[in-house]
Formats: C-alpha cells, sequence, structure tokens
C-alpha cells in the first residue's frame, strides 16, 4: 500500500497541511501541492468535432504521480463550503482524462482506490463542511473509489487546528488504520 | 431591478445557457461568460506579512460588472457535482476582496442582492446536485444575499435539457418573476 | 400502472393534501391517510430470541394496500425538516417487515416501485427541505425503489401552497407523467 | 451544568446506548428512555378553533424531566436515515409546545441548551448519517439551541460499535469537554 496526498491549499503550512500530517506522518506518503503546478480548467469539449485537445499545462504530470498509489487523501481547505478552486480544476479535469485513448485504464485504475478527505475550514466546518463531504463522496462513488474516512478541521488563524482535538484524534486514527496496512 | 447572469459554462450554447435563456429572455440581463475572462485561482494571503497582493487579471473587472446589479443568476454546468472550476475560482477570489482596501463596501453590496442559481447535470441533477445547492446557500449566506429560487436540469448531449420540462417550467416561473420586478 | 398516495398529514385538506391533489387529481389514485389507523413506533426485536413479535394494528393492513401499486407518492407535511412522526413510524417498520417469513417477496415487490415525494413546509422548504429528500432518497435506494420526482411547496397558513406558483407547476408535471403512463 | 440523554432506542443496551455511554460515563447525566414513555404522534391543530387539545401520554412529563438541564444529548439509533420514530414523535410535540399557553418560556428556555447528537446505525453512518445531522441542526437552530458536537458510529451486531475506534474516540472527548464544564 503507498498514499499520495493531493494538497489543494494555497498556502504552505497551513492548517489543512498540519492536520493531514497528523494523518501520514511516519509513512511513505508521496505529497503533491497543486499550488506548485500549472492546472488549467476544463474546456468542455466532450462534443466538440475532434474531441478534447491537449493542453499544455502540469495536470498529467499530476495525474501520472497519484495514479500508481492506492491511497489518494484529498487535503484541502475549505473555500467557500467546499474544495479549493485548484483542486477543483484538478477535478475537473477527469472529465477530459476519461475521454483520453492514452488512459483507456484511467477509471478502472482509480476504482480500486480507497480515499480520505481532510479539511479545515473557519465557519462551523462539522455543519458546513458537510456538503463538501457528500461532493466527495459522489465523485469517489462516480470513480469506483472508497471513501475510508475524512475529518473536518476547525482553524482559521494560522497553527489554530491544532487545538481542535478531535479533528487531531481522527487525523490519528487514520494514521493507524494506514500503518497498520502498509506493515501488513 | 436589473440582472447580470454569470456563466460558468465552458462551451458555448451549452444545456445550462439554453435553460437560463428561459429565465432571462426577455429582460434587461448582462451577460457575463467567465470562459471569456482570465480567473487566476486565489492565493491565500490572509496571514502573509503584505496582506493579499493584487494580480494581474481579469478578476477586478468582472467583479465591477456585477456589482451595479441587485439580482444575480448563477448558471452553472454541474462538473462533479459542483459548480465548474471556474466559477469556483472566480467565487474564491471574494475572499480577497472582502479585505481589500479599495472595495470597503463589497460586502454589504452583495448584501443586497437577490441570487438564482441554475444548474444542468447529466448524472441526476435533482438529487446529486443537492449539496452544490446547499453550498450556494451557505455562500449567499455568508454574504447576506437571499436565494430566490434555483433550477436543476438534466441535460448531457447539446439541447437534451429541452426535453426536462419540469425545469424548463421553473425558469420560466422566474422569468414572469424577474418581469414583474422590472415592470415594478 | 396504479397509484397510491401516503399521506402523513395530520390535518384534513391541509397544504400538503392541497398540493398533493394537482399531482394526482383525475387518476385512479388510492388514498391512504395515515392519520387514520394505529401504527405503532418499532420495536428492535431484530436481536431478540423469538425476533419480531407480532403488533396489534394496523400496520400490516396499510401495508397490504400499497404493496399491489407500482408507484407510490409520500405525502407529508414537513415537521422539523422531516417527515412526519406518523410517517416515520410506517416506515420504521418496514424493518420488521423485511424479516417477517409471511412477506418473503417484500424487498423485491417494493424494488419494482416508482416513488415520488410531495412535501409542504413553512419554513424555506427549498433549502430546509433538501435533508428530507435525500432521506427519503437513501430510503428508496435500499429497497430498490425509482424516485422519479420530488416536489417542494411553501406553506403555513391553510390554503397557502396555492400561491406557490412553481410547486402547483411541478405538481402538474408529475400528473402529466403518470397520466400518460396510465393511459399507455 | 446539567445533562440529560434523551434516548430514542428501543432496545435495551444497544450499540447507540453502548456508544453514549463513553460520552457520559462519570458524569451526573439523567437518562431519560423515550421506549418507557408513551408519548403519541402530534395532531396538528394549530389552525383548529381551540387550538391544540390535551393529549394524555406522557409527553409533558418527560419534557419537563429535560427542561431544567443546560446540555441535552440526542442519543438515536438511525433508522431509515434519520432519528427513530418515537425520538420523532417526541421532538414534533415541540410544536404543540410551542403554542401552549402553560409554556410561555419554551423557546427562550431550550435557546440555552447546548446539544450533541450521537447516533449509531449499520449502512455507512459517516455518510448515510449526515442527512440527518442536518435536521438537527436545523432543529437546534430554529429553537436557537447550539450544536457542540455529534457522534456518527458505525453498528449492526450487538456490541459492535466497540470496535469503532474513531466514534469511540469522539465521544470520549464529548466527555472530556462535559467534565471540565462541570468542574468549572
Amino acid at each position: 500500500m503507498t498514499v499520495a496526498v493531493i494538497y489543494g491549499s494555497t498556502r504552505a503550512d497551513g492548517n489543512t497541511e498540519i492536520l493531514t500530517r497528523q494523518a501520514v506522518q511516519g509513512l511513505q506518503a508521496e505529497a503533491i501541492y497543486l499550488k506548485d503546478f500549472d492546472i488549467q480548467p476544463i474546456e468542455d469539449q466532450r462534443h466538440a468535432a475532434g474531441g478534447f485537445q491537449d493542453v499544455d499545462d502540469d495536470y498529467l504530470a499530476v495525474l501520472e504521480r497519484i495514479l500508481p498509489h492506492d491511497t489518494l487523501v484529498f487535503a484541502t481547505p475549505i473555500y467557500w463550503y467546499s474544495m479549493s478552486g485548484r483542486m477543483k480544476n484538478f477535478v475537473d479535469r477527469w472529465s477530459q482524462t476519461l475521454r483520453d485513448h492514452r488512459y483507456p485504464a484511467f477509471r478502472s485504475s482509480m476504482a480500486g482506490k480507497k480515499a480520505y478527505v481532510i479539511a479545515v475550514g473557519g465557519d462551523e466546518p462539522l455543519i458546513k463542511g458537510l456538503p463538501m463531504i457528500r461532493q466527495f463522496q459522489l465523485i469517489f462513488d462516480f470513480m469506483g473509489m472508497r471513501m475510508d474516512g475524512y475529518v473536518l478541521g476547525q482553524g482559521n488563524k494560522p497553527g489554530e487546528v491544532l487545538q481542535d482535538q478531535p479533528a487531531l484524534a481522527a487525523a490519528r486514527l487514520i494514521r493507524n488504520t494506514l500503518k497498520n496496512i502498509e506493515g501488513g
């Protein structure tokens, strides 16, 4: 079992990253910071004559880094009650890959993966983050992925999530699960 | 009363645009196609020394076009069970404007507005689009805006939404409401 | 095709009933008013020695009235953001029937049915009624039923729902659908 | 600070009760088992000539037991993706008390209270229990109560929830919070 963490934050060492570290510390997890890459919003060319055109950006490079892993952690700050626009742009592009003849196994490759969501927000995340959890569940369902857990942390100021004991405990329990699988 | 329609589509004359036209036909509505503008994802600099830095893109130009209107229609295809990444990037940037000393009245200006959501998706939008509706409601609540209605249409192939009679009827009822206010 | 309407109201001619009539007028629909029956809350005896014990109430009589129909309309006022307790008691008892050897085909019989939800509430039903719609969807999913549509109407005072044009229009569209199937 | 736990279970020592004990063990909490009381479904008489009529059951006796406490724990098994019908009947009756001249301070008395929800279900409670959490949030919002936390546990067979480590940890964190307040 190997783990990739997809960070949707736009700030280094933010609350989302702090909380996520509790879940992956000591594990062989590949960290992918979306903010370090140029990922363009999708252009919907499903119905265009030639189909989707290649895009000159880093999307495919990032995708190829996550494909080998069997566990994906989506770590995002909660922006306006959902994942960050950067992460949304990345997920939106999956629609293109689903029609890309160079990735005929994209969906079946994703289908085998387990997923976690770790998200931090400042405005009642335990309640107002729930539509986002449902969105992720629908995304995973569509791809055949399995959501194995999620953590919603509270934090606004730098480091504030370290005071959210239930979120820290939940993140550590994810680490225990991942460690046992890694060792197994 | 004046209306601005913010289109999150990336394809011209798509199902979302077709359905939205039913709601605004014959009205003096300003149409804003986000795909025609360069709007960068937000960089979270809330806690940076100098605060948010100016971004050299079209975000503020678009924002200034919507501010004068008192009714906003958010028209978006449902991508992965939420608004398109393009529209999400636009909304994410509001966090920057909320801290922009050149727009001290941003929140109070938005607070007076009425909002509608018109969205079309291919995967059971009446059920799987509901987390997105809740997300928009939370966004509007935060800004003090009032959600006056929403329409979730079904459509995948070009023009398919024209067969979704309940959605068309709901869009036309919005037009009646808007027309009465316009005339009043 | 035949239709049964299950009314969860506790008041005759209330807003829910008024709205539902728009959807079934002129159809051969069997109306079942739960308030006219004694339906006890479930006692969870799944893990008791002898399993579920027979209950001396009207539950099975009501159940047998809905089983022959292939379309079920769940018509309920929104009480505290969900179906009425009377309707919930009825649905809760399905857990008992799922283990009742006299109804070995209960689940498969339900699985063939189409379902509609028609609900009226006074507190922003278009938004605050959505968790209830999701709950019904999960119930139908579990039983293999198909949700074919729902209407959320606004109304508090007697007859007030007659002013909710979008809800009335949506209910009438359901009637058109049902009529076409009936004729077919 | 004093705590009342309202149990919606219909089975003694079920998973919901086991999990809830983790949250209240060692505290002076008053346990109220709804199954031990006769609480009739509400009859909506808001618009009847004489208003609501007295009901000859245990509802008011139960209500008076919870009113003195400032923290309420709603502990319910998840039946059909929401609280049990027994608990729903209890909550539905609040509509009657809101119009009962003998309880003029009902709403303001509830408004000061903090609330927790502890619920156990067998069918993916972390996801499929979320509409119920939202329903509780809306209920608490209406009454002016504050939701201070919730726990969704997984369990079907007797005692199974004891294997749900994240749920147990979350329940214990609630106990810590309650203990600190009790001591304070």
